[in-house]
């Protein structure tokens, strides 16, 4: 097929030399390798529309790819050479902020650092929140309906936008950007769009929602006895602090043990070691004499009722920050030890405790030779339920045979997780990796029903073929 | 046709003779009657699908009504006679409550103010509140995403809602009734029932989010000078109580008086009067002396900066109720004042002060002998922007008059509505009342979206059709 026509329907770089194509053909973790036709950077929205439009004519799959950050695969395309990798990094405008309706018009290539940057210089917060913010865009962000640390007050990506533009796979441009609270004019398509991974449209923009910067943060990292404990301790929280709870998190001791090896500043900041911990930060909107008499107050009542043991309060910027990087540094330790098996799932808050106790039993006698890694945002019933390696097997000689078991682990994992009314992908989405795995907890009638979806919007299937749906 | 067939398939009532038929073919406001074939009272979810896969094969139309309550025509049949109206009224269980998960699962057929008791019985919150929740229905609300006022605060009805059960046009039954917060494992189908006013299925159960209860709550009833006053006390009340702030009403002086002409115990809190007042309601997690101090706080700040005049607060549950009443009892006095013309909108919060005065300014040009009704939930830039006859026009006899002049009124409410990028219709949903007009300023591809999805989920246009799409 010749480009040339492609090159001319548009404005912006068209990649055909293997070198520069490199980058955007893997995953950043090298776990996806495909091939393309080319990879299409356009200048707008229009020229997205207008690299669609080629595309819908020529049959031509389409791979959108925004920072390419992703766990699940979706935006690497396959090894049939026949896709065009669709590259929204040049759409990386702010267009307009608004502080009295409180949003931010982005485009879809605006990293997730920049929109929180645009909202702080407009005196606004962007909640939105997680690792890869430096690199990951907020198109991305949009399009696999990402979660974070602060969704418990917040909500996902979802609830953080408020309209969108997006190229349909027509090519042609559809103007969603209202910034309104309220539109009953029809039919949801903004979130039809959100958490679709690309396989019914392109987001080129969005109207996100701001929020009110708090004036006091404070943060507690609290040594609980059990899961179980913690449920009860974010009752108790939620009762106490309402909308000033903004984050509720768990970890075993094991994945605070593996920070301290891996990070040199990282110190228990307790004096002596529980089996779990809970990290939960208080937002004030007076001060922060009010935000810690409120976490000294839950504090007390919760040591009271032997919900806890022990807890260290953040008074400072420095121990704030220290005291999150606890939390925030797991899953990179967690990379230097050894290879690891990832589980994003969620479940009923109230049924967290019961599915760690069972699952975690089952998993130990099924798979001695492993250490579960177990964190994660428990003011939303989501778990990070990873696996590592035993001590003594974490190097390269194991790895084969630790790989070998993920599939039995999955299965184990994602049945309790569908046992228990869970999702097996909270907040990473389906991508490749976990298509089939949905495909197989999921109704017929709810699969025949994303289908009936996925043929209305893209009937030729060009749109990120092969990524959510089978 | 035959109905011993449908009266065979599903266990419930099958109402045919006139008289028992008639509740069903009128809507509560007398605005829109119809005919039916029958009316058909399902006992359960599973009778739903039942009627539904009989509609399916006799190609019968379905209208869906949950309590009768809407306001735009939406559960009202037409009058071809062919159409079955089904009615969830039966379905009135509550399923399950979850304190843990802070969730509770009912069916379609409860009525707003049940989950709401059943929510309290529980020792939590659900914060949808309306005007007819004594008779309107949770499935209505969700299939018209219904708003309220406390929507700045906890969302519309979608924002309260994690899960569905779905009876589809073919007549089987989507089980979607998770309880997560994070799910990414596909197209989100939940959000796309919900506001879809019955085109698309019928919602026969919902698990829903509750919340803590506050520990206090304060109204102040602010009067201020402009409407942009009332903008920038808003953007006051926001930096400095953050989620504390559940609700942010704006009503004109015209509104407060009809309100005391028509209601004996209605008096305004006021020594003066002033064109403009706010109700404002501060939630607290902590206790009344701490909400009371924020108000006070505010309304101290307010008063320098001129945003505000006077104000009167909240020290008793009746005084609270008794402010509350003043916001609350608009509409029935304006329904008291003659014939109402209705413009239920929504803007960016931004544009809603430049909306109000040139569009006042446009009205009062174009209809001299009429009345501006205005007020809303300003917090979430939807305005219930009204109009009643002149003083001295307000009999019978100028009824057909005035009513002659709502097409027009119409054009010019909405046409300013569009250039200002807002709704024409926030939170009452599309109906047969504002379906044309909803379809004037909507692009065509928005439309031809719209359709797709339409035609994939409903192939034979049995789901309430000529409701919300021509």
């Amino acid at each position: 097929m010749t480009l040339d026509t492609l090159r001319q329907a548009f404005s912006g770089r068209l990649h055909t030399d293997a070198a520069d194509m490199a980058a955007f053909l893997t995953d950043w973790r090298g776990k996806w390798t495909g091939r393309a036709l080319a990879v299409a950077q356009p200048d707008s929205a229009a020229d997205v529309a207008a690299v669609l439009r080629w595309c819908h004519a020529h049959r031509v799959p389409v791979v959108p790819q925004g920072g390419n950050t992703g766990l699940s695969g979706g935006a690497t395309p396959d090894d049939t050479g026949h896709a065009l990798v669709l590259s929204l990094a040049r759409l990386n405008r702010v267009r307009s902020v608004d502080t009295h309706n409180n949003t931010l018009v982005v485009e879809a290539g605006v990293t997730l650092l920049q929109v929180q940057e645009a909202a702080s210089a407009a005196g606004r917060l962007f909640p939105l929140s997680l690792a890869a913010e430096g690199s990951c865009t907020i198109g991305g962000n949009l399009a696999t309906n990402a979660g974070g640390v602060q969704v418990l007050r917040y909500g996902n990506a979802r609830e953080l936008c408020l309209g969108l533009e997006v190229a349909t796979a027509e090519g042609e441009l559809w103007d969603g950007l209202r910034g309104l609270r309220k539109d009953n004019t029809g039919y949801d398509l903004r979130d039809l769009f959100i958490g679709s991974e690309g396989t019914l449209g392109v987001i080129t923009a969005a109207v996100l929602k701001l929020f009110p910067v708090p004036a006091a943060q404070v943060v507690a990292f609290v040594a609980v006895p059990t899961p179980a404990a913690a449920l009860s301790l974010l009752q108790l929280a939620q009762a106490r602090l309402g909308a000033a709870l903004t984050a509720f998190e768990l970890m075993s001791d094991t994945c605070i043990a593996l920070v301290e090896k891996h990070v040199d500043s990282a110190r228990l900041p307790l004096a002596e070691r529980s089996p779990w911990y809970v990290l939960l930060e208080v937002s004030d909107s007076s001060d922060e004499a009010h935000a810690s008499a409120a976490i000294e107050g839950l504090l007390e009542a919760a040591l009271t009722h032997d919900l806890a043991t022990d807890a260290a309060l953040s008074s400072s910027l420095a121990q704030f920050q220290a005291l999150w990087a606890l939390r925030e540094d797991i899953s990179e330790s967690q990379g230097a030890e050894g290879k690891t098996i990832k589980h994003d799932i969620a479940l009923p808050i109230s049924r967290t405790a019961a599915f760690i106790a069972s699952t975690s039993a089952a998993m130990e006698e099924a798979f001695p030779a492993q250490r579960l890694v177990v964190f994660g945002h428990l003011g939303d019933g989501n778990l990070h339920y990873n696996v590592s390696p035993a001590v003594g097997h974490t190097g390269p000689e194991h790895a084969a045979a630790f790989v070998a078991q993920e599939a039995a682990m999955n299965r184990l994992v994602h049945d309790a997780v569908a046992a228990h009314g869970g999702s097996i992908s909270a907040e990473h989405g389906l991508g490749v990796l976990r298509r089939d795995e949905a495909a197989r907890y999921k109704t017929p009638l709810e699969l025949k029903l994303m289908r009936a979806v996925k043929t209305a919007l893209d009937p030729l299937n060009l749109m990120n073929p092969g990524k959510l749906l089978g």
